[in-house]
């Protein structure tokens, strides 16, 4: 049987999604899930409508966590509890990811879809996995290229405990160094990868503050420190000030180290940018990749790969996500045990 | 060390231009080829630019291979050799590919330059290699889709072997196949992936004149049986009456078998097609795969990949084949053998 049994840490925005896309997929199973203060885990599978219900709004995207994480206006509570724990599949817990870990020898796979506003927060979460004997594969959307070094310091641990990390395979890093990687195949020397998204987030804006902060540390006044620290209202000051459409150049996106890792092109030969409007469900630009290089034979050219504006940026997301998942399980299953990026691997539909 | 130790059976256009576009990389090493007539087996690595001296215009692509094979106006000759028996690294033989599996022990992978004018030739071969025991990658720029179930067939024989067999690793099915799975990744159901390319193939129409052939079989009017019949001069008249332009469209290419065995999408929902210019080197029509589907939350997109036109078939047939020769061995390494289609791996550049 080829079934994939995973859990998701965190149930924001991505992870509440990862579990509803999850659900048009026959082969992928959801059988646990945590957020700050809960932890649902099935022993055949997640009801995922009723957690979804249950997680509604659960955001987190600040400095002060411990409030907006479960709180804020949106989120639903049942009696005392919130999130997770007020699921009928959730107990409340002060320890969800031990908790998770903890039954993590039914899981051939696990989401990371937590908000990594500390650089090494999810490496460390990771350590807590190797240092469990965890085997499996874990999967993480993280976008900053810093981290991918901190991963790689682990590889060994990771092989050792026998984990297969995925890291980077959401939408960019993710499926647009995947298309990258496909789209070098002309060449025998890549000199360009020029990687520019549009996301159009109105009515996703709720789902994806925390998504939001973090491309905010990106522009050229802010750092990730500095946008950990900004409030609500700030945020939505910066947003003002750019009439809702924010571009972003020279993003330091973990597709350029990765890229780099698959033997593809040099990280300097990467850029990333893009535009971000939070006030229409429209993308202001296409996504585009375009790599360039030379081939065997002397020529020139650009190879393209383009998304079409009607695929959100959750579609994006979560679709290779889910992919690069399958993908992973399928090397951690042959004994392949490390750290991997999304162009060392490919994804299945 | 990641040294890819390899050889080609067959130095026709591909066979040729897989030793030349490999000189260009550092981790790929020719140590073998041969032709109908000779064999070269190098201890460290092939001098590739003597051999490919040796075996200029040294095409099958009919019938009567026996004559045009070695023979013809375009084929150098010394002394009584030609093709690789003229080459100094060369030895005459009347059996080079049982000289090629006899020094397999020595290659990691053997990639397949071969016509396979009969369905079963390349199967046939890959036997020969099973039942010496060989442990190694075989690699195939095939194009049929029935082609692909005689190799299923051997799956058993492949996995006890120690093969890991990769076939279509060309243009298409092989690089496009390996774009659609990735355009694939928005959707949660494909709906269509249409693909269609164009040659310009005027300066290299006498190195391939055997996919030329193989091309015509997709016409209306004929198969692979009555194009394998064809006289060189019945060719010449099939193009002069389309002016040198021939549109195909519905073709039996082995792209659909291949996404669905990679669980993109049904074969039935792949279209092949395209356009052949045989007197310009200018692409008649830019090649474009296009991935159709529906995402998660319900609409309905349209993922497109675009070569440069400025990129020679020859690039788009060599650089994916020696990609996906890289991620062959890596399975190989790890153990996985049996029958891979490019969709179900991730090349490397």
């Amino acid at each position: 049987m080829n079934e994939i049994r995973f859990g998701v840490l965190g149930t924001g925005g991505i992870g509440r999604r990862t579990l509803e896309h999850a659900t048009a997929e026959d082969d992928l199973t959801p059988v646990a899930a945590c957020d700050r203060n809960g932890v649902a885990i099935a022993d055949e599978a997640l009801d995922v409508e009723e957690l979804l219900a249950a997680t509604e709004g659960n955001i987190a995207s600040g400095p002060d966590d411990d409030q907006r994480t479960d709180g804020g206006a949106a989120v639903k509570q049942a009696g005392e509890h919130r999130g997770v724990a007020a699921s009928r599949q959730g107990n409340p817990t002060e320890t969800p990811i031990d908790d998770i870990i903890e039954a993590s020898e039914r899981l051939d796979a696990v989401l990371f879809a937590l908000p990594n506003l500390e650089h090494d927060f999810i490496p460390r979460v990771a350590d807590r996995f190797a240092e469990a004997g965890y085997e499996g594969v874990l999967v993480d959307v993280l976008k900053r290229s810093r981290v991918i070094g901190m991963l790689a310091e682990r590889a060994d641990a990771f092989e050792q405990s026998g984990i297969t990390f995925v890291c980077g395979a959401g939408a960019t890093p993710g499926f647009l160094t995947g298309a990258a990687s496909i789209a070098a195949q002309s060449f025998v020397e890549v000199e360009a990868v020029d990687i520019w998204w549009g996301v159009g987030l109105k009515s996703g804006y709720e789902d994806n503050r925390g998504t939001v902060r973090e491309d905010i540390a990106h522009l050229d006044d802010y750092d990730l420190e500095t946008a950990r620290d900004l409030s609500e209202a700030e945020i939505e000051e910066i947003i003002d000030e750019h009439d809702g459409v924010i571009e972003f150049t020279d993003m330091e996106h973990a597709d350029d180290v990765l890229l780099e890792r698959a033997g593809i092109c040099d990280a300097a030969d990467v850029t990333v940018g893009g535009v971000l409007d939070v006030r229409s469900d429209e993308k202001p630009t296409t996504t585009t990749v375009r790599v360039t290089g030379r081939t065997f034979d002397g020529e020139r050219g650009t190879n393209t790969f383009q998304l079409d504006d009607a695929t959100s940026m959750e579609a994006n997301v979560n679709g290779p996500a889910l992919g690069y998942t399958r993908a992973g399980v399928l090397r951690n299953r042959a004994g392949e045990f490390g750290v991997f990026g999304p162009a060392e691997l490919m994804p299945r539909g």
